[in-house]
């Protein structure tokens, strides 16, 4: 299974809004159903959103090229503005859109810039797909021989072009004859946990356990988690990690239970020019997302809702930071100016 | 709006598992639905399943009595049973039960156990509804003027045969004039908060915001929770709290951003023959809960579950724990072993 493809001018993607039930693809010229695709969650997770909007831009140059565009300048500076609107708190995003937004260049024509453009495209995905194995395989050092493991989220092959950041590592190290169990948090309200990383764990042969968000207290208590491996949305330069909301819920109960909390990011993630949690645009997003579940009601259908997308884990919750490079350590601002100073 | 009455020798009780979307009343002369609708969380909350109960096993005497039975003190004793046997965790239910089956004698015949049994469940309703008011009384002095109240699961009219508990504290102080905002926990898996919780307060004119279970933790590291107010349907003697399951997490949220956590429970759920969490049995409901909401699969339908009803919080985590007579605080023991002695 691949999250998204490229393909002769063509995107594939899996509507992850379907998942588990039913496993749909949607093939598409048209740059706005990759808009639509990231703003309703059909694409999620940050790195595979990066990639979407690189392959979404793509697309977007064909079609400026099919029909001869004069503006094309400004058109694509137009449609890149759109995509950097589609969710405002993963970096990677905005990261992506840059990287393919060099190639939009009055020096070139529209051939070649859609050309660089569509080769950035891949090579994005690419990379991420060679930064997922490098995540797996390094961050397989931080898990013992037997561990149960519990997760937030997803954060495989549907949130990214390979298989994942937190959840390599628990596939590259289930490869590597550990016994592996994971504890999946439903992740409420959009219960990424329930619909995809269960489905994900199942179709790899993984052992998982489905729990709701507010038993997790309670398996740590009893000691039946050796540590917590999350991911994330955008890391400070000193450490603060933004990810989907309960995450940092979990870093304190870590804490307290004294149990290892780990997140596992591509360097991209890394937002070296960010240093206060101030400076992460959290998203609130629709309350219907918690009053109801699919189209039921849950709740009254007025009542008042909060609805953050994310929280913010502070660095001294998080026993370590798994990159395709390396795994840093707390106090992280030392390394990862480093990587500053290297751009 | 009552949960339960009693008129006439016909029980009437809400159809908890309609609401909000349906305000629905179910009247019955037969003990079997009370006992189906205890298991089936139509009647929920621990002191109402102990007057549901009660009343349960009077309905049994009526019919005992209209079909002339002459086995009736062995069929009553099979009868509660079969109610002690409904949900394994409410200490309230056994209380309560307890209560009526002093009053199967041998001694008695069959008119004068009927109304000895049915004005001990009328007293023991009664009682309830006394209890709430001075929980609400006595709980109102641990409310600031301007609170900020984060609770979980239900624990109002609908739980009680009064105000409630933990609700009936927030009730009375915003009658008092006290300025209050409720944070509600949705309390998955069967989201009693966002059921139940938010359509009492909103039918009681009381501001309230509904949350997903896992945003309660950024909520408080924002520092917008003032004090967090749960029930509990079990506490020992040395005050180890079983509740709805996600209590616990509450419980180390609080202390670990350093904000009151209390509970409050009618004495009758502190259970003073027992001082070890151990001896509290932790029901496991039906795996469906989580993967299903409603009659909807929100995950792959053969996923483990583990799906534990109730958690444990241990003495040290709660500031303080209000019954009908004290705000008790720990350590707990000390003064619960008094009314051991007083029994």
């Amino acid at each position: 299974m691949q999250a998204i493809q490229w393909q002769n001018g063509l995107v594939t993607f899996i509507d992850q809004t379907k998942l588990p039930h039913t496993e749909e693809y949607i093939t598409t010229s048209d740059y706005n159903v990759i808009i639509e695709a990231i703003k309703k969650l059909r694409i999620r997770g940050a790195p595979l959103i990066g990639i979407a909007a690189a392959y979404g831009v793509a697309l977007a140059c064909l079609e400026l090229q099919r029909k001869k565009s004069q503006n094309y300048l400004v058109d694509l500076k137009i449609i890149i503005e759109e995509f950097k609107n589609t969710r405002p708190t993963a970096v990677n995003l905005f990261w992506a859109l840059d990287r393919v937004a060099k190639f939009v260049s009055p020096l070139s024509d529209i051939d070649s810039v859609t050309n660089n453009i569509i080769n950035e495209a891949i090579k994005i995905h690419t990379e991420d797909k060679l930064m997922c194995e490098s995540i797996g395989k390094l961050g397989n050092q931080i898990v013992p021989e037997k561990a149960n493991i519990l997760t937030h989220c997803n954060t495989g092959a549907l949130a990214t072009g390979g298989e994942g950041t937190a959840l390599a590592i628990i596939k590259y190290a289930q490869k590597a004859g550990k016994k592996i169990n994971v504890f999946v948090d439903e992740t409420r309200p959009l219960l990424q946990g329930a619909r995809l990383t269960t489905w994900e764990l199942m179709k790899a042969g993984i052992n998982c356990t489905l729990i709701t968000d507010n038993t997790a207290a309670f398996l740590l208590q009893q000691k039946k988690v050796d540590l917590i491996l999350t991911g994330a949305d955008r890391v400070t330069i000193n450490g603060f990690a933004a990810n989907k909301i309960g995450t940092y819920n979990l870093a304190v109960l870590a804490k307290f239970h004294n149990i290892p909390f780990y997140i596992a990011v591509p360097s991209s993630s890394i937002d070296l020019d960010i240093d206060k949690p101030e400076q992460i645009i959290i998203e609130e997003r629709n309350p219907d997302e918690v009053r109801k579940i699919k189209d039921l009601y849950i709740s009254p259908e007025t009542v008042n809702v909060y609805n953050p997308s994310f929280d913010i884990t502070p660095p001294e919750l998080i026993t370590g930071i798994i990159t395709e490079n390396n795994v840093y350590r707390y106090p992280y601002q030392p390394e990862f100016y480093k990587l500053k100073s290297s751009e």
